[in-house]
């Protein structure tokens, strides 16, 4: 991707580059991890971070890539292997407009259990809608567990279906959203109500998560006020707050 | 508010976006919560900030309600969906002069199981009268989970009673206190109380919690010596450490 | 206390002041807690802060006491109430040079429940001979828990015995060593073994701690080694690192 | 060791203690832990700090030793007592070139349980061959837990085997790995991966952990990517970034 220091294609890759330190500060991402947005001038686009450590990314980092996952011009950049899982999104659900891959350990429990994730509290309502897990092993057999190609990307996408989050067995999981802020949010959020519910199981009783009606009424409360969340968060990484 | 730089107003003011920044700092809120005090010389008003992330609190965020939870002089800023709460305890409780509410992950596990909150040690000890629990199923039905009317707040207020901390099914927890820094104080060990309890529930055998006599025999002396919590607590949300 | 700048006794309170922010850097300590040390020149008398948040302690707010607990020379300032399971402890144990106090999250569950701490590994070693708790309620019946009085602290230095930490019912715990690094080395590092013993309740099966003579031996090396962590705690809590 | 400033030793001196400090800042290694690496130039011999804190080595710590845990020329430094575990690794293990010995909390729940310890996801993938246990006590009796000696250090080889990890009972954990970023890396993900596995052990049913044969492909394409962590970790443990 050119940037050009002006429009909105350079404004998207200077906000891609902040949501992938965002997640990083926000303990979501560690050494690993990577957040897409769809192009915003192009449904048969998106922007991704060539391969680097999450935290380390910058405007200048971020590369075009058609739906098919290949660059439209690398420049020398060496993208992520994992690209595929991105695109495949982008293609079967064209209401996504981001999407965010880690490894968070308070969310790994839950693709290595039968416990099913939960919506412990309201900023977490996206997830009473369900949370499916993708276990590579059922269709590809024992692997190296990346998703680096066409194929297994087309697998997750398919166990995500029409839902929020999908987790990877022995992996992590995806975050999507109808903005680029709402994916980080939910990624956040994915994280905050996996440790609660994990500290939840250690007490006694069933657990009065959020149903599913709940859920999608407190889901569109938090796709309002989704940009309180992200000054925050935004300053936070960001020189002079208004970067 | 106008703020003109003297006098009790401008000092409470200053004191609420201290222990707005406190409750940030301390991890009690994330990029969402709200504490309030009442007004130090209108016991029928309240003060509270502008709809804003809680670290970036200042006195100048901080506007004046009436206990029907209307602004008296908005001059534009837009104020938290949630005041109503922070109204109807007022209104129900004169005894109550701050009140703090947040998502705290280690204390939501309380308001979803049937485990009651206990209190773990003589700084929490204001919770050992009990801690009631308001799910807004039960009144509501389904809904967005936010307490964003006077019926609302008037039903959490109800069953928050007489205590000191009510817990939110879903949402968080809501502490009051006879004073702005007994407030704070309290959100703070309900916290770190609930982390206790979590952990004591991993250990084997019955859990041999302050009894309601002890709980209100220390939570005298929390109160009689709260101002060096506060002063250490302060000292890292100020620049000077006499702000 | 006069510390005049130089000699055995303003060096003492220099060390002690430090090992009092160690204690709040590391954790153990929060907004209270509290450690003391034998007087380096006369066995009947020991030194510890004025009231005060131990992150906040320097060698100026170092007063000295009798065994009787009773400040030599407050000169205005106001002295921990709980000075007295200090001054009991020094009385009964003459092999004891440092104490320290504080209400670990970590540590409480073991004085709530009827699961006995355990030295889960080498610098732990101190807790394989046992730990005692403290009720406060099965001597003195309901109070508001704080060890305020002779007869308080001589109770706690009763149930401490001959051993190297006692934990207090309700309120947090107390570790004695044959000096003042190791009595701060006990305290960091029983916090440390408590939460490795929690983690260790969730998985399955037998804990293999250490035995009694392993603990004995393994605290020989404790001892002789403890100045490689002072040092590094020291760095972390002095300008220079030399302080 | 002399270090002149130039060439492959004083390179390796200078990774020697990045490894020591990222170990430290990524909280794997406390005030104690130690790290060392394989002679680039000698396969007779190893590099490893003297007996300091490791968040403080730097290359004029880092001293040559023979496979029989001899310094070359200490030059008046102090070596570690537990050296040896890493001369007879070395000697019975051709293939490795790096080893990391340290006391993390999450890890020593692993050595004290029979629950064996397992691979969470990808970046664990090491651990699905297997982690033995080793207890001193099975070989040696009571003692003070120390690998002080060639006969403790080469029990200690022989019970890791052909493996990337064992754990030490009450007393922690090695991790080796065919360079000196792969040992790090390990000992890294054998830390979050006990932090998952305790997690997972608090929710209901199996854990679904990778099998073998996921383990030995996903650590192909760890081995691949060290780099790119280890970049990450050492820019926050390095002024410039480059050092």
């Amino acid at each position: 991707m050119e940037v050009d220091g002006t429009g909105e294609l350079a404004s998207a890759a200077e906000e891609l580059a902040i949501a992938s330190r965002i997640l990083a500060d926000q303990r979501v991402f560690d050494a690993a991890g990577h957040v897409s947005m769809r192009h915003p001038g192009n449904a048969g686009r998106f922007l991704m971070s060539r391969s680097l450590a999450p935290a380390l990314v910058t405007a200048a980092d971020v590369m075009e890539f058609t739906l098919e996952s290949r660059a439209c011009d690398a420049a020398g950049r060496t993208p992520f292997i994992e690209r595929y899982l991105h695109g495949e999104i982008y293609r079967k659900r064209p209401d996504v407009m981001g999407i965010a891959h880690g490894h968070s350990p308070a969310v790994l429990p839950f693709g290595l259990t039968p416990t099913p994730m939960r919506a412990m509290f309201h900023n977490a309502a996206f997830l009473a809608a369900g949370v499916p897990v993708f276990d590579i092993r059922a269709t590809f057999g024992a692997t190296d567990i990346v998703i680096s190609s066409p194929e297994r990307g087309g697998a997750v996408a398919d166990t995500l279906g029409d839902k929020s989050v999908v987790l990877l067995r022995a992996h992590g999981f995806i975050a999507v959203g109808p903005s680029l802020q709402a994916a980080v949010f939910r990624a956040v959020f994915t994280n905050v109500s996996a440790r609660v519910q994990i500290q939840a199981a250690a007490l006694q009783g069933p657990v009065a998560a959020l149903d599913v009606e709940e859920g999608s009424l407190a889901d569109a409360v938090n796709l309002a006020t989704v940009g309180r969340s992200w000054d925050l968060w935004k300053r936070r990484v960001t020189t002079t707050g208004a970067a």
